[in-house]
């Protein structure tokens, strides 16, 4: 389902910059706990939260959906 | 900003199948006020439904977000 698909996606690019669920969160403004249910794909989460994810995987929303549906 | 692109973008997708807002929301099994107000730009919608949408236009999430990254 497209939540764990969205969640696996960000666990991916966020190992990549090798950075922790807390260091990234932080990094983006975002709630450690929010953030790591994303990961855990328990959050329908919202087209600015996306947004705010996926700048700070300097990737475009695109690219990460991308990923998310390979 | 993000939400209006988006609304942009599924305009253009729902016109190139040549249906208007309420044809289109009926056939996805979305209330039509609400899909008026995705367009308009005003709603910070969640991943569930953006999927949503995005079968309705039998596109990837990737490929709407790519024309709404334009």
């Amino acid at each position: 389902m497209i939540k764990n698909k969205f969640g696996l996606a960000c666990k991916h690019f966020r190992e990549e910059l090798g950075l922790s669920q807390e260091k990234f969160a932080l990094s983006i403004g975002m709630d450690r706990t929010y953030y790591s249910s994303v990961e855990a794909g328990k959050r329908n989460i919202s087209i600015q939260n996306i947004k705010k994810i996926a700048d700070g995987f300097n990737i475009s929303i695109s690219t990460l959906f991308h990923y998310t549906e390979l």
